[in-house]
């Protein structure tokens, strides 16, 4: 088979490799029909992740058609239609059972394997350990160009952002950084009965896409970003600070448009530490959460992706084959400059 | 009347002034029976808290008599034993319904205002406004020297430590300082059936106490402190790690101690910045809380102190006289070189 091949920082190759197989009775064999790329694959590919070594294939999102099923499989079969998700987990441990299986402790600590800790998903095929608790079904009325956001982005935008940030009806959320994740917590807080969704982005197509994407207001970012952004609430600040992008900046200026009592929800993934001015902050009454993505929120958002309230296909703006993988890559790493917000790569 | 009157920083004196009188409709006058000393008190007479200004009374905690009542008051009459909380509430605006009054809208944004915004009650005779709203009846069950904890630390320890860090049945709890609010938090863990409450102090009168008060183990602070607290929990850390504290080291310190999926519940007045390592952060789905007690657990609080749950008594370990008010200060200055934990003042 073929698959994108990491060969240490900024080296990767769309190569032959032997193909996946099945390896434990608690496999599946998948072959990957629609993936796509990821920030963090981004952030590999710079080295940032030492955990990830020369010879690993690139990856964590894919639906795909079963093609091997390992003898302990009781829910999928061969040529089932299948969302790879960006966590794997046992189903058993405590984290999982909790429903928090991005740390799941069976799979090494944290449910974020594929591309990662072991191959993943930019392949022709691809091996899913612990597939009954990991795979998701794909329902008829949700096409591939949908379900692929559904392994990573959007529930990240809607987990880590919209229900971590505990969003009620008539709450005022802000939403700082309007790349795909961003988008992803606005196309889905409206599901909670927000009352406005401000979103604050530096980028002009961003800031469109967030209106056509449920945003009610779009603030660019400038000096007056955090007066501009209060100015549209009572003059308190918004309930709910969404943060998407992953700099001490962009979480500061999160951090400056809550109101007291509110939550600020960070969903970006830091590469440093942030000076939190605690002197001013500690009197507030505000929550601050952060995590990585569990996907549990899978089987709701393929309901409402089915039912036409998600609009998941608006993510996909460029579509590639496997054999122009590094152009996909080139596009989605000047994301905002090609006016780009997610990719789909399918074989042919 | 007597009453400590701040006169900027580092000075304050027990004198004349004059009577504390009505001066809405909706205020009573109380006659202040027991006080105490709060470290708020002495971050004031450090100069740290700007908008108190020369002339205030300071103080915001008291039990007292009520001795004039508004025309607009219908649920204290002349002679009532009430508790004044720190927190003053107008019961109307959106923060007051929320249960939020921290940040009551209507007595300035902030629900502190006693010995702040107005004079407070290390006085012979306190004026509180909005007294239907703000006031609580104490029942015979409960002293003066059980109730004076009540208007403050013990809420705080409570609300922002157990309550915000959500502690529930099982749990491992960690607490970062042992002095009058950490041991709050300790005295009050319990009660939602934490597993282990691990107590974290540089002091060892404070452990001691610490143990005394509900904790099931202690630690010295020293080299080892983050793996010796691990250690005592599953090698993943603790489910909610609370700081009472206030400083950078201490805050990452508790933030060292949880386990992915917990809480960091801060309960420190902090000073300063503090760098988070939002890198290894963000990540481990964790939530960290801070705030202003709202003291709406004080109904709570006495019914459990009454039937003998709470012994709030034991947070007084020294007592003195309003003409005693400058040592009483000393000795909480010092107050864990001096084996105190609160002051309990009253007239004589």
């Amino acid at each position: 088979m073929k698959a994108l091949v990491y060969h240490g920082p900024g080296e990767k190759a769309w190569e032959e490799v032997p193909d996946a197989t099945i390896q434990d009775p608690t496999d599946v064999v998948v072959r990957v029909d629609t993936t796509t790329i990821c920030g963090t694959d981004l952030h590999i590919l710079q080295g940032d992740v030492p955990a990830v070594t020369d010879g690993r294939i690139l990856g964590h999102e894919a639906v795909g058609t079963v093609t091997a099923v390992g003898d302990a499989v009781k829910g999928f079969a061969v040529g089932d239609r299948v969302l790879v998700p960006a966590i794997t987990k046992c189903g058993r441990c405590e984290y999982c059972q909790r429903g928090i299986p991005s740390h799941c402790q069976t799979v090494g600590g944290i449910g974020w394997i594929f591309g990662h800790l072991i191959d993943g998903t930019q392949a022709e095929l691809v091996r899913v350990p612990y597939a009954d608790t990991s795979l998701y079904a794909v329902p008829e009325s949700v096409s591939n160009e949908q379900a692929i956001f559904l392994a990573d982005s959007l529930p990240t935008g809607y987990e880590v952002g919209v229900l971590a940030g505990r969003v009620r009806p008539g709450d005022t959320v802000a939403v700082v950084g309007a790349g795909a994740v961003g988008l992803s917590a606005i196309l889905t807080t409206g599901l909670w009965g927000a009352s406005k969704v401000i979103a604050v982005d530096s980028n002009k197509f961003r800031l469109e896409k967030a209106l056509e994407f449920g945003a009610t207001d779009a603030v660019e970012v400038g000096p007056g970003t955090v007066a501009d952004v209060i100015a549209l609430t009572d003059g308190l600040g918004v309930d709910v600070s969404i943060e998407a992008v992953g700099y001490p900046e962009t979480l500061l200026t999160a951090a400056s448009l809550v109101r007291p009592g509110g939550t600020i929800a960070n969903v970006g993934v830091h590469g440093t530490a942030v000076e939190l001015p605690m002197q001013d902050m500690w009197i507030q009454n505000v929550t601050l959460t952060m995590g990585l993505v569990d996907t549990v929120s899978i089987p709701t958002l393929l309901k409402m992706v089915g039912s036409g309230r998600i609009p998941a296909e608006k993510m996909g703006t460029h579509s590639f084959t496997f054999d122009q993988i590094d152009e996909a890559y080139d596009v989605f790493k000047n994301a905002a400059a090609n006016s780009a917000l997610k990719v789909v790569i399918s074989p042919s």
